[in-house]
């Protein structure tokens, strides 16, 4: 199977996953007048939608990043990017579980703690899709193999820090919320090894457009 | 009609169906200090989603191995598989029911068995279509014949099983789910004949990825 | 703008309308041992599911016949486009309001009126589209410009058929459905003009795999 | 990353937000013979739903005329892109909270500057998209530099008609929905230089048909 073909159910997932996190924003019902009040003291639906819109958006950024290094895709790496999206896909229920929690003001830690664990498992299943493909050399020839399996202990590390955010919101949801958020930033960064000579700087050629556009 | 927009809507019936299953995760609203228990009270909501959502993605394998065999799609394939789509669709429905009834602990077996029915509904058409493909010559050249007559057998047998998982859903709930599980697991073996030297493990040729990265 | 940017967006709200359907299929909470009546009670929440899923995927079918055909999209197309998807996002609310009344048991007839309406929306935008499209010189130039043209009669004709459900609807909502059934297997038919010699038997080139692959 | 993959995230978000605004739609539960009045007292959700539907449906043309113009995509573009998608996504809360309000007849007019808030935040987010690639020379080569510089004045003028609409939202809840209705329509104008020889009316090359089917 093409990896355009994964890349297409993912892109699906991810983009209804990120979509969906708009349902958890619900109206509230009021007497006249209590509305402005009503809409403020819902800060957490809005602060667990950024971050979970924003980390679902930057995970398909690497995802892709990902997968344009990966020359074929078998079975395993399938179920392994299955099991991926899966974490992806459940997303909106422990933002939803956050954002009730932290408005509630009660086990909001507990709350805090799943949605950390879901994010920890996101990342897991991320990276032991990354190292299979790398191990298994399903990677395109223009990726240097020895880059890549440096790679790996990128996300080696990075996973133990959501260890480390799910600790903290034991202490407190609102740090543990802000800890996420600066990981999701920390995503941001391209650690994969470079594909050929830097495939973002390098233009299209052009008869690739036609096909792409 | 090329196979690739047939693809590209089943794609996103798939995704879509997948990534619903989340909207019955829902967040339980209890008394300070009753977060966890409440939580790990609705075990059911987390294995039915886990067994829906390897099925919807395994079946999505499967059907991709099914298109790439397809040379072309004619209407009367595109209304079968119009069918199998709608079984896949509904899917979150059972779901839910079968979630919700196990955790109230009465006609849950009813609610085991409209799972496993939909789910035979879903093989059934599934089996249906890709018979009707070999059997109208729809195939691509470089698939054997002979073979993927062979491989009806497959299907023709494995509809069976979904049937022995119902009659055991009137024994016990949580018998079925796990047959269902197992059933997910049994259709990740790949039964369809190969395609050229075997599609999984050749190289994707360099004048492709342009137009599939 | 070409087609294949239009029909990715026009699939995607297809794919999520039909699929959203679903959700309207809700769990019922009874005494225990009431599952079974209750689900049975339940009938015209299927039936419709079934009648608008069907509806939503063989206009999904004709969509694609007519987009095969057009050769550029100009925005006066793409903005009628826009308001037929409209028409077509919007069929899960009647959907479930003609499920609801059926069930309840009053309104229904009103309830099937509006069900028809939509259906009558969806159907004059979708002519009102590929009107435009044979009218502008839009075509591609292997489509018969007389034969195009005679075909937008096949468009003015059906529609009535709809006007004659609405009224139906007044006399009886199930009556009704009925026809709505019926009218979806008469959009089955292929009605528009053929391109090339016949786009459905011919196989695909197999140049043109590779980038659809 | 080609523009495409880009496009193809987009265009999921676009559609999958334009189509779950049906379910702010409820069917209403009325007395025997009140449906009609029921149905027609909930105007503001259809007219709501309509200026939002149509509002994301010709943003998404705008967004695909800014992507056709870009030639490669880097990191910062596809971050803002992602700001400007969580803007997209987050429409469906806004619609309701507005339709809602209309409805209850108090509050409306705070419900109307939140929908003009969003609406703003999506026209600064895309424009600020728009600018960067055009400062940052990430356009193709066949965009007049010049005239994608004076381009970025529209939107700088564009915007303050949001300010405005949030304005007369304090006077009228209605007047407000009315603008947003016709700033809407005012998206429809294309006010990007052209691509080539105007990409609307040239034919999309023979050769390139193939790939985009």
């Amino acid at each position: 199977m093409s990896t355009s073909r994964t890349e297409a159910f993912s892109d699906g997932v991810f983009a209804i996953a990120a979509t969906l996190l708009v349902l958890e924003l619900r109206v509230p019902h009021v007497e006249p007048g209590g509305l402005s009040s009503a809409l403020l003291e819902r800060w957490p639906s809005y602060a667990t939608y950024v971050v979970s819109f924003l980390t679902i958006g930057i995970i398909w950024v690497n995802h892709h990043a990902v997968m344009e290094r990966i020359r074929v895709v078998n079975r395993p790496l399938l179920f392994m990017n299955l099991l991926f999206l899966m974490a992806v896909a459940v997303i909106p229920f422990p933002t939803a579980l956050l954002a009730d929690y932290l408005r509630e003001g009660h086990d909001e830690r507990l709350a805090a703690a799943v949605y950390g664990g879901t994010m920890a498992l996101m990342g897991v299943t991320f990276g032991v899709t990354w190292a299979y493909a790398v191990i298994s050399g399903l990677l395109h020839e223009n990726v240097d193999p020895d880059r890549a399996r440096r790679s790996l202990w990128i996300f080696v590390l990075g996973n133990p820090l959501y260890l480390l955010a799910i600790g903290a919101s034991l202490l407190s949801a609102r740090l543990a919320l802000a800890i996420y958020a600066l990981l999701a930033l920390f995503y941001m960064f391209d650690v994969l090894p470079p594909l050929e000579q830097g495939y973002e700087t390098s233009p299209v050629p052009s008869n690739q457009q036609g096909s792409t556009s």
